[in-house]
C-alpha cells in the first residue's frame, strides 16, 4: 500500500493540493476508512461507498465551502463529513453527542443545508443560487447531488420546473444508480434506464424539455471524465444537469451484490463484508413484521386489502404482502402525496387500503390526509411506522409531531397499540368498516412479546372503537399512557413495587377519547400524570386537558412527553432519558408521589 | 333563438339521447346559463366558460356516473353540476346550505371525488382505476381533467410517475389554457406553449417519456373533434394523455380578454360583461393590500428582502412587489413546497424571505415547514393569507388548522395581528432578524381601519416578541383573543355595555405566549374564556390549558373556536355563528357572564 494520503487530508483546501493522478489513491483510503469504522460503529454504507468518485471530484474541482454543494437526503454524505474536517469526528457518527448521520448547517460550514427527508436539494440549491445572483455574486456554483429515487419525488420536479425557467447558477447532478433503500421504480425510471442503454435518442430529452443544459450519462466512477466535465460545467452559466451512472456499495462486493441489505448493514467484517448476525432467538418481533405479516394475513382472506408504502417496502415489510400479493401491495417510490391520493381514490370504489407511512414521512402528505381522506370521510387506514423517537436516525427521523397534527383533523380516528397483540387487533378491526380514516402509530424496533409469532399471531379479536383499558387500579394518583410508552410505565411501577396510590390506564385511542375512563379518573383521583412518545405541545396530554376543560375538572394534570426543543440522535434509551420518560425517571416521579 | 335543449337536460343520460348536431346549441345555452347565474350570485366564471364544450364531449362520449370523472380543483366544474342533476339548485352555489362551489362526494354520485386544492385528479383517477381492475372491471374508464398550472405541481408529476408503469385505464386530459388564476409559470408551461406553436417534434415528448399514449394538442373548443378523440380514447387500454388547447373565459369578450379579472369576478352585467364596481371609498383595506403594499415598501428600503407566492400573486397582492421589484418577488407556480424550501435555501444566504402562502395551502409544505426551516431554524417570514374561516369557498379552504399545526413546531414564532397596524408592524419588525421562523397569519378580506392607508401606511412601530395587549380591564373573567377574532370580542363588549367584571387581552402572539399577562390573568380572574378562528383541537385555547397546568393553575377555561368537524360554505358571519364565534353570540356570553 502506498503512504496514506487521506490522513493528511484536513479539509477540500488540503485535497486540492494533490495531482489528479493521486486521486484514486484518496477514493481508495476513503472508500475504506467508510468500510473499516461503518463495520464497527453502524450506520448507512451503500449510499456513501457509491458517491466516494463524486465527492472527491465535487470537492477537488469546485471551491467548497464557498461553492455550495447540497446532499439530497444525505445518506451519501460519509465521505464528504471525512473530507471536510470530520475525519477524526467520523467515529462519533449517529452517536449522542456525536456528528450527525446527515448534513447538518450546525456542525460544519461545509454541510450547507440539513437534510435527511428526500427531494429538497434542488430548492434549497435554487434558493442560494437565486440569492448569490441577487448579492452580485455570478461565479459563485450551487450543486445539488440527487439519486434517482428522490427525483422522482414531486418537490424535486417542482424545483425542476422552476430552475430550468431561471438564469441561476444552479447544478443538479443525477446520482443514477437505480436504487433508493429498496430499488426505484416508476415511468421516470424506466426512462432513465432506457436512456442509460442507449434506448432513448438524445433528442427525446426530459430534462432538456425543462430546460436544462443537459449532459451524461457519464460513468461515476471515472475519476478523470468526472474531474473533466464538472471543469467543464463549472464555467457553465445558468442551469445544468449532469446523469452520472453509480454502483451503490462500490468496492464492496457483497453491498455491490446486495444492495438492499448493504443500505444499512449493521455490524459487519472489514475484510469479507459478512454481516455479524445477531442471535434473534427469543427476541421479541419487531412492530414492522407484525404488520407486515399480520397484513398479509389479512389480505389472504380478504380481496379488498390493499396495501401501499412510498419507497419503503423492506423497512416497512410491506415486502412480505408484495412478494406473495404483488396485484394488490404497491410500492409508489417516495411520492407520500401520491401514496394518500391514491389510497383515497381506492378507498371511493369500496377498496380496503392499508396506507403505511413513517411517522415523520406523512407530514410530507398533511394536506392530503386533511383535504382528500379526512374531509371526505374515506376510511383509509394508515399505518404510522417509527412513530415516537427513532434514536439515530435523529432530529429529522422522530415521529413526534403525528398526535398533534393529525389530532386536530375532524373524522380521524387514532390508535396507539401499546403491543404486538394490540397492534395485530386493530389491524384486523381496521378492515370491517370503521366509517372514518383511522392512523395507527407503533414505533420503531421490537415489542415485548417474545413468543408472539407462536402464541399470539392470527388469533384476532375485534378491537372496541375508542376503549381504553385499566392496567392497574390505584386511589390517589392515575397515570394515562398512550401506545407502547405504557410499558416503561408498567416497568417504572414495577420498579418502585406497584404503589397502591397509583392506577395506570391504557389509551390507544387518543381519538375518540374514552370518556368513560375519562369522567371515572377525574371524578376519583386527585392528580392525573398523562404519558405519550411525542411532542407535548398539542398532543395526547393536550387532549386530555381539553376535556377537562370542557367537563369543568379542575384536578392536577401533570404532562410527560417530548418537549418543544427538536431531538437530535442517540439511542431510544438515551432520548427517553432526556425527555424524561424512561423507566428510571417514571419510577422516580412514582415513587416522590407514593411517598 | 331555437327551443331550449338545456332544460329538458337533467343528467347525462339525457344528453346522450341528442344527436351530436345538437351539441353546439347545448353548448351555447350552457355558457349563457352560467353567465346569467353568476353575474347575479357570483362565483368562478373563467374556467367554466373554458370547458363548456369538453364537458358536454365528456359526458356525451362517456357513460357517467358509471365511468369516473375527476375534475381537478374544480374551478371549471359548474357545467359539470348543471349538466349533472344541479341545474335547478344552481342559483344556491356556494350559499350556506347550497351546493358547493366544487365537487362534492356527499352531493352527487357524479361528483366522483371531492376538490378544491390543485394537482389531486391524477392520483385520484389511479386509485379508481386501480380499484376497478382489481375487481375484474376493465371497460370502464377513469378521466382525469387537469389544467396546465395544476400539472406543474409536483404531486401531479408523481401521479403520472405511477400511472405510467401500471395499465389502469386512466385518462388525463391536460386542460392548457396557460393560465391558473393567474397566467402560468415554469419550465412545463414554456415547454407546453412550444408543442402548441409546433416548436417541439412530437417525438421529443416529455409525457410519451412517462409512458403515457400521448395525443394532441386539439382544439378544446372543437365539439366533433374532441367528440372524435375521445371515442377513440374510450377504446384504448391503459394510461392515456390527451392535450386540448382551451381559453379561459371562451364566450363572454371581457372574460377572454382580462382572464385574471374573470376568474370570479363577482356580480356582473350578463350581456356586457361590464364588472359592476362597488363603491370603495371610505371602506378598510383589504389585509391582502396591507401585506403587498407593506412588503413592497420595506423591500424598497432594504435590498435583502424577498418575496415568493406559489401560484397566488393576485391573491395574495405580492403582485404588487412583482411589478415593481420583480427580480426579488417570485410566483413559483403552484409548488408550494418548493416556496417552502426555496425560501429557506435563500435564507442560509441572509436573504429575508417573506413567503406568502394561504393558510390552507401550506399543509401542502408542512413537512418542508418543520424538516428544512423550523428544524434550521431559519428566520423565513412566513405570510398565511386567508387564515381562519374563509366563507363561500368552503369545507377545503378554510385555514383553520393552521395555529395547531404549526403550535407544535419547535422554534417557531406564531403571530395573528388584530388589525392592520399590526400586521404592518409586524411585518416591519419580521425583517431585523428574529432569529427563528415567524408565521403570521391574517384573515381574508378587509380589515376595520377605514383611512388606514392615508394615516397608517409606513407610519412603522418596531414590536415585541412575545409581548400581549391589555384592551380592556376587569374583576371576574377574561378574555384572551388571537387575532382579528379580537374585533368581535371589542363589539361583543361594546354590544352588552362594556361590563367591569369582563377584561379582554389580545394574544396576537400564539407562541412564544405572554407569560406575564398570563400569570396575572391567572392569579387575578376566576374564569378564562379564549377566543380564536381555528380549531378548538391542539389550538390557541389548549396552550393556554398547557400553559395552566404546568403552572398549577386550577381557573375555569372555556374555549371558544371552530368545533371538531369540517365547516362547510356560507358567509364568514353565517360560519361564525355556527361556531359562536360572532358579534352577537359573544355579546350573549357577556351578558349572561356580567349578570
Amino acid at each position: 500500500m502506498k503512504s496514506n494520503l487521506l490522513s493528511n487530508i484536513f479539509n477540500p483546501a488540503d485535497l486540492r493540493l494533490l495531482q489528479e493522478a493521486q486521486l484514486p489513491q484518496i477514493a481508495q483510503e476513503l472508500r475504506q476508512f467508510i468500510i473499516d469504522v461503518v463495520s464497527v460503529k453502524e450506520g448507512h454504507l451503500g449510499a456513501s461507498l457509491g458517491v466516494i468518485e463524486l465527492t472527491i471530484a465535487l470537492h477537488y474541482v469546485f471551491n467548497t465551502p464557498e461553492d455550495l454543494l447540497v446532499w439530497d437526503v444525505g445518506h451519501q454524505a460519509y465521505g464528504h463529513k471525512i473530507l471536510t474536517e470530520r475525519r477524526e469526528n467520523f467515529h462519533t457518527n449517529r452517536q449522542i453527542g456525536g456528528i450527525s448521520g446527515f448534513p447538518k448547517r450546525g456542525e460544519s460550514v461545509y454541510d450547507t443545508f440539513g437534510v435527511g427527508h428526500s427531494s429538497t436539494s434542488i430548492s434549497a440549491a435554487l434558493g442560494m443560487a437565486i440569492a448569490s445572483q441577487l448579492k452580485g455574486d455570478f461565479n459563485k456554483q450551487h450543486i445539488a447531488v440527487i439519486g434517482d429515487a428522490s427525483i422522482a419525488s414531486g418537490m424535486a420536479f417542482e424545483g425542476l420546473n422552476h430552475a430550468g425557467v431561471t438564469d441561476a447558477n444552479i447544478l443538479v447532478i443525477l446520482n443514477d444508480n437505480a436504487i433508493g433503500i429498496d430499488p426505484s421504480v416508476g415511468a421516470l425510471k424506466k426512462y432513465l434506464t432506457a436512456v442509460k442503454n442507449g434506448k432513448n435518442p438524445k433528442q427525446n430529452n426530459m430534462i432538456k424539455s425543462l430546460n436544462f443544459d443537459y449532459s451524461g450519462p457519464i460513468d461515476g466512477h471515472d475519476l478523470p471524465t468526472l474531474i473533466k466535465e464538472l471543469n467543464r460545467l463549472k464555467k457553465t452559466k445558468g442551469p445544468k444537469f449532469l446523469h452520472i451512472v453509480t454502483t451503490k456499495g462500490k468496492g464492496l462486493q457483497q453491498a455491490e451484490e446486495n444492495q438492499v441489505k448493504y443500505h444499512a448493514p449493521g455490524k459487519f467484517d472489514a475484510l469479507t463484508g459478512e454481516i455479524h448476525l445477531k442471535s434473534e432467538e427469543n427476541l421479541p418481533p419487531k412492530y414492522q413484521d407484525v404488520f407486515g405479516l399480520t397484513l398479509l394475513d389479512l389480505a389472504k382472506k380478504n380481496e379488498k386489502i390493499i396495501g401501499i408504502t412510498p419507497a419503503m417496502p423492506s423497512g416497512s415489510s410491506l415486502k412480505f404482502m408484495m412478494d406473495e400479493i404483488p396485484e394488490r401491495a404497491f410500492d409508489v417510490g417516495i411520492a407520500e402525496q401520491h401514496a394518500v391520493t391514491l389510497a383515497a381514490g381506492m378507498a371511493t370504489q369500496g377498496m380496503i387500503v392499508y396506507c403505511n407511512i413513517y411517522s415523520t414521512f406523512l407530514q410530507r402528505a398533511y394536506d392530503q390526509v386533511i383535504h382528500d381522506v379526512a374531509l371526505q370521510d374515506l376510511p383509509v387506514i394508515f399505518c404510522l411506522d417509527r412513530a415516537g423517537l427513532v434514536g439515530e436516525d435523529g432530529a429529522t427521523h422522530h415521529g413526534v409531531f403525528d398526535i398533534a397534527y393529525l389530532r386536530s383533523i375532524p373524522n380521524m380516528i387514532i390508535y396507539a397499540p401499546i403491543n404486538e397483540i394490540a397492534l395485530q387487533n386493530i389491524l384486523y378491526t381496521a378492515q370491517f368498516g370503521l366509517e372514518h380514516p383511522i392512523a395507527i402509530r407503533y414505533p420503531r424496533g421490537r415489542g415485548i412479546i417474545s413468543n408472539w409469532e407462536v402464541e399470539n399471531f392470527g388469533q384476532y379479536e375485534n378491537i372496541k372503537i375508542g376503549d381504553g383499558n385499566c392496567l392497574k387500579s390505584g386511589t390517589e394518583t392515575a397515570v394515562l399512557s398512550t401506545g407502547t410508552i405504557g410499558n416503561n410505565v408498567i416497568a417504572a411501577l414495577n420498579e418502585c413495587g406497584n404503589p397502591k396510590t397509583i392506577a395506570h390506564y391504557d389509551f390507544p385511542f387518543i381519538k375518540p377519547l374514552d370518556h368513560n375512563i375519562l369522567h371515572y379518573t377525574f371524578e376519583n383521583f386527585k392528580t392525573l400524570i398523562t404519558i405519550e412518545d411525542g411532542v407535548i405541545s398539542g398532543g395526547f396530554g393536550s387532549a386530555i386537558l381539553e376535556f377537562a376543560a370542557a367537563n369543568n375538572y379542575t384536578n392536577k394534570i401533570q404532562i410527560l412527553g417530548v418537549p418543544d426543543v427538536f431531538i437530535e440522535h442517540g439511542t431510544v434509551l438515551q432520548l427517553q432519558q432526556l425527555c424524561k420518560i424512561d423507566v428510571k425517571s417514571l419510577a422516580n416521579l412514582f415513587s416522590n408521589r407514593s411517598k
